[in-house]
């Protein structure tokens, strides 16, 4: 079985103005979609970032690729490290951690093996989580993510969520996402208004949800000092608190004068960064994220070392589709050890989507593993051709939370360290 | 799909007097041979210990994991959990580090997941490397594993490989491992003699192989001082020195003093060990093993963890067959890092074997990843008789190099720590 063509299609779709500590969510979130398609006639599906210059690497990704067995993982993964050379991609958002050569190959390879591990599922008849070594659960719990966020994006009409930018706007969007989709532990973006603010409103949460784990991300906006501060403060409140503020030494500073666990996807964010978070001792929970920790065999591998190192894992995630879902949800039901509730940005797409619907639902604030071959989606051709539409309209390339943000405030500055 | 039925069997056969820390191999090795049959008529094989103790927990094993469909590796570590309990097993010969519970599990679960990544190969049509990731590279190469050793076993004839006592022994033995298998690497097997004769034993190895990475295996039979010594007088002589001294703080004592890489495969057994093995920075090359480290997905997770923390990768061989051999080069040929020549005992087995010959070859002192489905070897079921039946007729039931040893030299004692 050979690889005969792989497609690659950018696509857009409607994104509620959240707030972060870099800045606004756009109107439009980009994405794009991998169809890697095989001599034999089967099709594997992936879903990775749409910021243009990512968008340009994975195309010349895609060419290297042409030609080789899909089971050939190892030597994909050589050709895309040829394919990316020495470059770097850097996200504009900086929500990520720094961006560096090894980043930017696994994110490039990422969705090219999720398609890979598509097509030898459905080759061998089987679910992706099969070629992981079989369910260790049968649907993945996710957590329900609030967001600070304005009722409307400026000059256009209000969306369906509405405002949230106190205490009591983010119960109610917590009240609102758990009784759409039974979510049993929740998290709060943080790193929007001043620290103060945000405890209050973690601790009205769990006013309102006394029995939900609940974890809030400031995204590395705090000093050391006010992370210490906070944590203390959440002790006992929160089941963690995620990259509270910048860097392995920052974290470690804050790791060794709070109990709560200190949870990361920004500090550590490839292989390289393992070592020094282990010796100094900065987390206790890293949030695996199989965009950029080079697709799901690599992010099984990366369990398989957290497992090892006494590192509590959990899943990180950007504004994603179906195909994305579908392969977080393998993953996750894949690793042995327990693991807390998954991160999802799902409900804010609101049903917008490029795959069929069915294959996924969530029951219980979960989502059952698709028992379908491979990843158990397919794609709908309309709504892909739908959503490219919209990429093609929309004038956006790459996503700049801050840019925009400056649009209606032209004082912004990202929130790094900052309080 | 699911497992039917699995066949257990023990077997024996030859082996010649080969000298360690511990005393002296007997007459007969033990192994134990498992076929897992589904109910869809495929034959997964496997290959393990043959002590008793261990033979009775693999039986246990067995017959909790009938039911279960192969793709369920996690499931089926958990039955094995479930089946081991609390027990510990501890090797009679004490050269592959200390027993614990974690070790009793991974080395019963070993054989079985094998058997299940056979089965799993031989539904997809496709070699269990490919099952992991692919073929990094196409053959793996093997080291000439010498031994000190007897000139045969006492009341018997002459074997056919000669004695070896002295470095002249030794320079013999590597020429005809050299000549007949084509081996780019020698190890040889220390902590028989004083140090000082093993030294002179790899310099005189030096002067006939100029080429050839060399190395040295006391089994931790000397004290911290001893090992910096030695590591000093063969810095940049041998590639590495594996386990000179006993233990973590041992090996980390070592390390601290010598340029030479220390590699183990005795204090460094199971996933427990590697955080303190890390933190104290005493090993630079971990020896995997399979048969210990809880099966070849595992192993492979194993060698991430290893690439991650700047560990080097070399193979530990026990006395084993053909279907060991097998999974052996598989898992080698799937780590995509560069490796070490892997250990193996076969040239030792002088042609014994369960499997049908013609699968495994080597070429250049390297073996050829097995193209057909699943291990891509098959047993020999006359083979397996024969040496069941050697099996049933020996009186050996759990290796034991030193009770062995004390028959002919009453007042040995094992080496450890010992010059």
């Amino acid at each position: 079985m050979r690889i005969r063509d792989i497609t690659v299609t950018p696509v857009a779709f409607r994104d509620p103005p959240l707030l972060n500590a870099t800045g606004v969510h756009e109107p439009w979130a980009l994405r794009t979609v991998i169809q890697v398609h095989t001599d034999e006639g089967l099709t594997g599906l992936g879903e990775t970032y749409g910021d243009l210059t990512h968008l340009n690497k994975v195309r010349d990704a895609a060419a290297a690729l042409v030609g080789l067995d899909p089971y050939q993982l190892h030597a994909a993964y050589t050709r895309v490290i040829t394919s990316v050379g020495a470059q770097v991609s850097t996200d504009q958002h900086g929500l990520t951690g720094a961006g560096s050569n090894q980043k930017t190959v696994d994110a490039v390879y990422s969705p090219f093996e999720v398609a890979l591990l598509d097509i030898q599922g459905k080759a061998a008849g089987r679910p992706v989580v099969d070629l992981l070594g079989g369910a260790a659960r049968p649907s993945v719990p996710y957590s329900a993510y609030l967001f600070y966020k304005w009722s409307r994006h400026p000059g256009e009409d209000e969306d369906a969520f509405g405002p949230a930018l106190d205490p009591a706007g983010i119960v109610d969007q917590a009240h609102r996402f758990v009784a759409d989709y039974g979510f049993a532990s929740i998290k709060l973006k943080g790193g929007v208004l001043p620290p103060d603010q945000e405890i209050e409103a973690v601790r009205a949460l769990r006013e309102a949800f006394p029995d939900h784990p609940l974890r809030l991300d400031p995204n590395a906006a705090w000093t050391p000092a006010t992370s210490i501060r906070v944590g203390r403060e959440l002790d006992g409140i929160v089941e963690y608190l995620e990259d509270p503020a910048p860097d392995i030494a920052g974290m470690a500073e804050v790791a060794r004068s709070v109990r709560v666990p200190l949870a990361t996807n920004m500090c550590v964010v490839t292989h390289e960064h393992l070592p020094p978070a282990v010796a100094a001792g900065a987390i206790g929970v890293l949030l695996i994220d199989h965009h950029y920790w080079g697709g799901l065999v690599r992010s099984a591998q990366v369990a398989a070392t957290c497992a090892t190192f006494g590192i509590e894992l959990s899943m990180h995630s950007n504004t994603h589709l179906g195909i994305s879902l579908a392969a977080m949800t393998h993953l996750a039901a894949a690793v042995p050890q327990p693991t807390h509730a998954c991160d999802t940005h799902n409900p804010w797409q609101d049903g917008q989507d490029v795959i069929a619907p069915g294959a996924l639902r969530f029951v219980d604030g979960a989502v059952p593993v698709p028992e379908g071959p491979g990843l158990g989606v397919e794609l709908d051709p309309d709504a892909l051709a739908v959503l490219h539409e919209q990429y093609q309209r929309c004038d956006i390339r790459r996503r700049d939370d801050t840019t925009y943000m400056r649009r209606f405030e032209p004082d912004f500055q990202p929130k790094r360290g900052f309080w």
